[in-house]
């Protein structure tokens, strides 16, 4: 392990943060709500010991490989969050650091699950500080699947390699500045588009920016304790559902638009599988709740954003799903664990992963007939190498694993079972509410400091594709460079 | 496809199930409960029916390949099935001839999942008959896995094959018949053995051969309402315990045991696991439901009762573990879903592929550090082929697909998501009770008759290992032969 260029790149890290933390002191400074101080400790605090880790290390010999990458990604999103959640205690905003920590994790992994089921009554500095994070979190996202990984080739992650066929990082400009650049330019471009038409449907520009920063980044954090269901106006409710589900794409197609190549987009059978499940889902469930609602339009309005906000790991609600029928609740149970495109800034398994899934099952029933038969697996229009197949079940399994010791160790709390197996799939998948005790009209705040700390410990797992964490924290991390 | 050949197999098949059917008439005749008549029309329609399919195929060329194979198995247990009815619904013990397919099912299927609240009430000739089925499933199911499917090769079964490593067929003696004969043998065997020590225990020679039946067929249908838990013995409760785990067990073992081959047998991965799941589960379930117990021994006895019970898809019940905390019913539920050995008698997705699959993990692990090297998957010792191992994610890709189509199916009959999900589970891993409305002091009866048609069709797919039927209702079955 190269422990010097570690802890210059998380020492920038840190420094990074502290300048990213004078827009919420301006915010605050701004509101005059008595947050300044927190944030003015948590300034000097941070790039103090980011300003220490750089000082601390040699002259740039920056040689990263994949433990340095390993150890960068994990590290880095703890230590953001642990220094990110000052400000929360520091303002008196959440009683313990502990609680400070969980929401500041859900934030920058952007999940949106919360502890704060009054948000209404926190200071404006904290509101947006809170929101921010989700937004440098999904750009913190984009830079890791489709700009770091395809530069580190972390296990695994074959999708998201350049090298690899597929509709990620091949598609995008091959360095990873230029990479980094786009991304920023679209991401940055979305955010913009978004906070004018919120605006110009009457929502304040505050709450406008919170609110696309909870959207762009799929993080569901909300200025209001009803989140988007405190929005009467329907205009408000379909701009969101189109940006979350924008959000959800693949960037790189982006990217491609841009260049003209409508075709891939059009034939890329991620981004048919994301909109066939999100227009079954919705209908299916809109006709299934129909009988609680006024008219159709309602109905398919609430069905629309519900789904999109949960197959994008966004989080937002405008009803209290909680309510609706078994049958719409367990699919939406399903797309939780679905998620949106890889390479977005969504959560969960990724549609990717299952367009490759079915193609298994149907080859498997091909080789019935046609035991002796090769019959390669195709994503595009090109072939996957064995590698990339045997990576994306791994995912599933690991997937799998961790989802069932989590819910086990949920489930100690003495909650029922719908609450303990939708707290994880949301934490996991990145989503935020779920059914139950975690159903959206309520929050985390009913769990213990350990069960806290576990679904922490989820998020992290969820966002950095389990394998960058879990690969970290085997031995083959720390031993010596053969 | 081969018709003829189809219809003369299927004919003997139904003339063997009249044969079968002589020992429930002969028990009806014996207690006089007015239940021979329907045994005597079933037989006589049953023996007619098959003579017919016989007498319509031409003489014996029998050429059997995939398709016939396919054909035979799934169309075979349907057919034994809507014939096995005839006796429930004659006889007046259900009310419908659906419910009665539904029994019959889920009886040659081994499930054990019933829609007879009190089966004390049923005439001795149906209570054995529906027993029967259990046994008479278990017997067809390991000759299905350990010398049909290596002889057609069917594709998702590349682990039960002759040609592959591993511990299931190649270990039998190579001959369809001697697999079959050698199978036959254990399996009478352990039925024998079991019968006895049951009888020592004080149960009576009725209730002994039927708890039997339910045991090594791991089924899991009682004479008695409250199943198991009607008995107050201990020693019968260690009884059906040990005789249900030595069900789960890979049956080719028991042959090399006979053989003297100790070593292969204690190094055997699968069954490594299998144990090791079993002792885990029922020590955590135990301190988890101890302060419900008078003391420790009766909490231990319940668990491992309960987990081998679960695990092997017995379902049989010595507790209502509905009531159980929501950490002892997940670990139960996660069980449904594994179930036991390969090459058993016992349903679900089964422990070697969860052998396969931490492999893959751990495999993944590493090639994040050495993402060029070459690691191979092996079991007991042997590598793996790569169809073998695309073969196993692709049935666990199979079963969640199922899985999720039969949670949204049944969840539409407007119960809990906990029912919904547990009794999919519960009747596509062939195991019978699950929580909630199919908790074990309740039954299926309270469902739909479109809804007990789709927990037939889990039963079936389950036992067939869903590949089996899968492929079979495909146009490739179907077309001609190239």
């Amino acid at each position: 392990m190269n422990s010097g260029a570690v802890r210059r790149v998380l020492g920038e890290l840190l420094v990074l943060e502290a300048i990213l933390l004078l827009l919420p002191l301006l915010v605050a400074l701004y509101a005059q709500q008595g947050d300044a101080p927190a944030f003015l400790v948590t300034i000097c605090l941070t790039a103090a010991a980011g300003v220490a880790l750089i000082l601390a290390s040699p002259p740039r010999t920056l040689q990263i490989g994949v433990r340095e990458g390993l150890t960068i990604v994990t590290l880095g999103w703890i230590l953001l969050s642990l220094l990110g959640a000052l400000p929360f205690v520091l303002s008196g905003s959440t009683t313990t650091y502990v609680d400070a920590f969980f929401e500041t994790v859900s934030g920058f992994t952007t999940t949106g699950a919360t502890l704060i089921g009054n948000p209404e009554g926190l200071p404006s500095g904290i509101l947006f500080w809170r929101s921010f994070t989700h937004w440098v979190g999904g750009m913190g996202i984009l830079v890791f699947t489709l700009a770091l990984v395809p530069a580190l080739g972390v296990g695994g992650f074959q999708l998201f390699k350049a090298e690899s066929p597929g509709p990620v990082a091949d598609k995008i400009a091959p360095r990873l500045r230029d990479t980094a650049r786009i991304l920023y330019l679209t991401y940055i471009g979305m955010t913009l588009l978004q906070i004018i038409l919120l605006t110009l449907g009457g929502m304040s520009l505050f709450d406008s920016i919170l609110h696309t920063f909870g959207t762009v980044g799929t993080g569901g954090f909300s200025t209001r304790s009803s989140s988007i269901g405190a929005y009467t106006s329907t205009y408000i409710h379909w701009v969101i559902t189109i940006f979350m589900l924008l959000s959800g794409v693949n960037f790189s197609l982006y990217f491609a638009l841009y260049r003209g190549r409508w075709r891939d987009v059009l034939r890329n059978e991620e981004l048919r599988l994301y909109l066939g499940v999100v227009v079954v889902s919705a209908l299916l469930i809109g006709m299934n709740i129909l009988s609680d609602y006024r008219h159709q339009g309602l109905a398919l309005r609430d069905s629309f954003f519900q789904v999109s906000s949960i197959i994008t790991t966004t989080g937002y609600a405008t009803a209290d799903f909680d309510l609706w029928p078994a049958f719409s609740k367990l699919i939406l149970l399903f797309l939780m664990l679905m998620g949106a495109s890889a390479g977005s800034t969504a959560g969960g398994i990724k549609q990717v992963r299952f367009v490759v899934l079915f193609k298994l099952i149907k080859r498997e029933i091909a080789k019935t007939f046609h035991p002796r038969g090769y019959i390669p697996i195709k994503l595009n229009g090109k072939s996957l190498s064995s590698d990339t197949v045997s990576g994306i079940t791994s995912f599933l399994a690991l997937y799998a694993l961790i989802f069932v010791v989590g819910v086990l160790l949920i489930s100690l709390e003495g909650i029922d079972l719908e609450s303990a197996i939708s707290s994880v799939a949301c934490t996991l998948s990145n989503i935020g509410p779920g059914f139950g005790v975690v159903g959206p009209t309520r929050t985390f705040s009913e769990f213990g400091a350990a069960s806290k700390l576990v679904f922490a410990a989820l998020m992290l797992l969820g966002r950095l594709e389990l394998f960058t964490v879990v690969a970290w924290i085997t031995p083959q991390a720390w031993r010596h460079r053969s």
